[in-house]
């Protein structure tokens, strides 16, 4: 069993946009909760806390050394990883796992350097890994950089989180028809467009993927101050099964079903 | 005129280090001004601030985008510039002067997309600048990276930032003798040791720059939780003239001299 907060659920410029005039990012100033920090998720488990993603840098205050059971990463851009190059100086002799996508590069001296990170052989994309309280498929993105979506699942629910991508890669999308989810939380940047983003979703291709879920939910994050502003005039057009994330926001496993608050 | 804020006074791994149980770690996560943040400045004068070095990671909430002039690098080791990472994506037509050392990595991909930075022509040692409000002279260090060291000077006082460095080059410290400043603020990122650190000051080498202030003061920064634990025990041990930075100390410019409070 494992539940998932949402640490943050904003693109590389978070929102609100540093020195940006625009509702959104004016309403995200005024009102804390909607704020959208960098895109990453913990995972709440009997054995502690698996974060996803580590764009947030304050992840110190918010978790003990103790907490944090492992680090796993969809991919090496600073919005994703930003948070642990004060962390990795921890001078515990344990090692915290750090998993990863196969990207010989890494982020800046991570690699040289990952200090008390224990880094992990890459993850291959399609092969279950079984962690302590869940296991985790990795599935392959349409990136820039090397990038992994991760299938998380641990007695009856399955979930997958599926960021950054443009679209899906014929093999993800396969393996989603035969092993459906029963929530997708997915990279939706941009309002919709004619032309898809070069790197991200817009709503558009997000909202394409709601063929994915079956009855279950579609979750959008990774979102821009550009798809806020949308949203603040369009939110009702969203067909019912989707949601658009908050900073905080929960999903939780219930014995009738995901607890969305 | 300007005055001078430490934003930061800490090392990489910042005080308290994740997951540390010694005394002085424990002292910072009870009582908050003894934390130490990325070291860093904010110089402020009648134009604005200008950021000396870009460590701490919440300087859209600090600053807003018309307050920031410039932001002045010493390196680019993460810790002096991770908070440039999403600022850089603010979508303002107006671009902030980024002055630095002449690396030419720089730090992950910020070169590569700079966004709302400005990339300055890198700084000559010795060769002195004329900004809006002040003026600095650059001058060499000695760290694993190119890294400069800065005399900021206007109206009558002379301030020097050297960090990160284990002792100096010799031509920076024969300019500091021809040109002697008020105030030194200097990497004193250990305790005293016997044989000095590879990239930083112990306090014994720290201190051996008191001959280059007269009777002015030298200040300690870019202290690391092993230090704060030996001050603790041994502060009055330190000569009169020598402070310990903390996060949010200035030192203001007054008509009879400079005022650190």
């Amino acid at each position: 069993m494992f539940d998932i907060e949402f640490l943050g659920t904003g693109n590389a410029a978070q929102v609100p946009v540093w020195g940006c005039r625009c509702g959104a990012c004016a309403a995200a100033r005024a009102d804390p909760s909607r704020r959208r920090r960098s895109a990453s998720l913990a995972i709440h488990s009997a054995g502690g806390v698996s974060l996803l993603d580590a764009g947030r840098t304050d992840l110190a205050e918010r978790y003990s050394f103790e907490q944090v059971r492992r680090i796993i990463l969809t991919h090496f851009h600073m919005d994703h990883v930003q948070g642990l190059f004060h962390l990795r100086w921890s001078e515990r002799e344990e090692a915290i796992p750090l998993y990863r996508p196969d990207d010989e590069a890494g982020t800046d001296d991570l690699y040289r350097y990952p200090g008390v990170f224990d880094l992990q052989s890459p993850f291959q994309p399609g092969v279950e890994v079984k962690l302590s309280d869940f296991s985790i498929v990795p599935l392959a993105l349409n990136h820039s950089r090397v990038t992994l979506g991760y299938v998380l699942a641990a007695d009856r629910f399955r979930i997958a989180y599926l960021t950054d991508t443009v679209g899906l890669p014929s093999m993800t999308r396969d393996y989603l028809k035969r092993y459906p989810v029963d929530c997708l939380i997915v990279d939706c940047s941009e309002p919709p467009r004619s032309e898809p983003p070069r790197n991200h979703n817009d709503l558009t291709r997000a909202l394409q993927l709601l063929e994915l879920v079956g009855d279950g939910t579609l979750i959008l994050t990774h979102i821009s101050h550009r798809l806020d502003n949308w949203l603040d005039s369009h939110r009702a057009e969203l067909p019912d099964r989707v949601v658009v994330a908050r900073d905080g926001m929960c999903v939780r496993q219930r014995a009738d079903g995901l607890l969305i608050e």
